[in-house]
């Protein structure tokens, strides 16, 4: 089968992978029928991530079940599934509490590779999540954007518990960030100021509920949140982008007994305790439990409630994987969908 | 007045001060019945904070109230009162959001100084509630309690979202660990692990509900409580030290997607960004909003339903603080309460 395969920094190859089988009786394959790339393959594209080279690409995947392992239960051959970046039980205690990018047996996607004609998907009927019927091509894109973008996007709202009453500020116009913005609207915030100085991203940003836009940054972009804020700050706040700068700037934006919920992957980040401790906040995030909002995520999808496939505004064939990933490292491009 | 002061680090003195007068229509003077000595109070006698010496002691505080500004309307002359370290309006948008101790008017209570006869309480409407009937001697004991540590042990059990069906554990075994741990059983945790490695500090821990004691430390300490949690560490964590080993110690010690409630006062702490989002858990804390709490903590101490003031086990009159200040510093004492 072709797949994606990044040798080192910035270099991107489409190669012959051996077509992954069925390894233990709870995996499935599936025939990848649309892959991506993440904001986070940018980290090793531009030699800021340590990886073992050369490295299988992507963690986003949608597709057909083309085979089941003799315990796989919840999905069968011919199914249209979603998966999270991470593989899960989705039985065990951490689980059960809604932490399934902790599972005790979670196995990161990421390692597999989906940027590939077809995945091997560990602990099927814990990860993956069927629709009833075939999705339309544009219910498609938004099921793969669930797979990572939409998801953590949802938690961080859900972390920085966005609703009705809250004014919502969100760190990082990605992606998952953009998708940030569509969660709180959904969660029903009052209030939602995007930080961004793209126009495209803007325009995005408003089309998926943003109210405001701050195109400062740093402390001058915590001062004008302030201001919008009768001086004490956001209730919520969404980081999504994952450097001390963009942290310092969600903690510093947030209300004192307000949430950060932030979900990019951090990078050299060291959180000053005396600062954080007489903020208030209260702080979570990490690798988001997508699978714990994927049911509704795919219900919400497959009636046409939400459209967060917008926001891949690149589509190429896979064998053109490189050009995608140099698009979304010059920003040309915000999310890059590819197609077997 | 007698009151204390503190010249520099280690030099305790009681000496005479002005005695306090109403300086605006929201203030009360109380003559001060009980305060005490926190471990706080050690950082700067350890030469371990920044201060602008010489400096007035003491944020803790019971007693009767003396006289009151003409916009006092909550208390009058002759109640008896207890206050948080934090003055707070009670009616702001932080305060109405339970964080009082960040309320856009607070005054620090430390910088007046409460180790003193009388006491000017600013906002005294916000900060100060009543007791109904006059305290007992142990009643009066546990109020001065609830006035910061047991508060403060209350906010971190709530921040770590202590409960039914909850694993607590408690890093650091100071008065405000100790009570951390009678708080967790108040709120109903089943089973609260301590950290301690001093037998009259077990004892004390055991009094107030702790079911296991762990000796170790660092990541022995996390190991052990992994060991009695299936692997997966506790539910919920309070810290109540304030140091680099004793936040790691807490973070790594909760299960993802588990809650940490901070409260001891970081000093030259730098929480790893990169370990911090894979923990995956809740980080919560910060000065706590005393007066949240107090209204139900004087109600359970007035009804005899809690009894924290057996964390004081050395009392001595005000003009023997400096005696005080070295028992604690020496571990000889937990918690030194001062009488007038």
């Amino acid at each position: 089968m072709r797949g994606v395969i990044m040798h080192g920094p910035g270099d991107v190859r489409v190669e012959d992978r051996e077509t992954p089988t069925i390894e233990a009786p709870t995996d499935a394959i599936i025939r990848v029928t649309s892959a991506c790339i993440c904001g986070s393959d940018l980290w090793p594209y531009r030699g800021q991530d340590d990886y073992g080279w050369p490295a299988p690409m992507g963690h986003e995947y949608v597709g057909v079940v083309e085979e089941i392992g003799t315990e796989v239960r919840n999905v069968k051959v011919g199914d249209f599934v979603v998966g999270s970046f991470f593989a899960s039980d989705n039985t065990c205690e951490i689980c059960e509490a809604g932490y399934q990018s902790r599972c005790v047996h979670a196995v990161p996607m990421g390692a597999l590779g989906t940027q590939a004609e077809f995945l091997r998907v560990p602990l099927a009927d814990g990860t993956l999540v069927a629709t009833a019927t075939r999705p339309t091509p544009a219910q498609e894109r938004s099921l793969l954007a669930a797979s990572d973008v939409l998801g953590t996007g949802w938690f961080a709202a859900v972390a920085a518990e966005a609703g009705p009453g809250k004014t919502v500020a969100v760190v990082g116009d990605g992606a998952v960030g953009l998708l940030g913005i569509l969660a709180a609207r959904e969660l029903g915030a009052d209030r939602i100021i995007a930080f961004s100085r793209h126009a495209d991203r803007q325009a995005l940003a408003r089309s998926f509920g943003a109210t405001d836009i701050v195109e400062e940054r740093g402390d001058a972009g915590v001062a004008k949140v302030k201001e919008l804020t009768g001086g004490l700050g956001a209730h919520s706040v969404i980081e999504a982008v994952g450097t001390q700068e963009s942290m310092m700037q969600a903690i510093r934006s947030t209300r004192p007994g307000g949430h950060v919920g932030y979900v990019g992957v951090s990078h050299d980040v060291e959180l000053p305790g005396l600062e954080l401790f007489f903020s208030g906040v209260h702080l979570h995030g990490g690798p988001a439990p997508v699978r714990r909002f994927l049911p509704d995520l795919v219900d919400l999808i497959m009636r046409d409630r939400i459209d967060p496939g917008t926001v891949f505004d690149l589509t190429l064939p896979i064998e053109q994987a490189a050009d995608g990933y140099r698009a979304m490292d010059e920003r040309r491009a915000t999310k890059v969908l590819l197609t077997f």
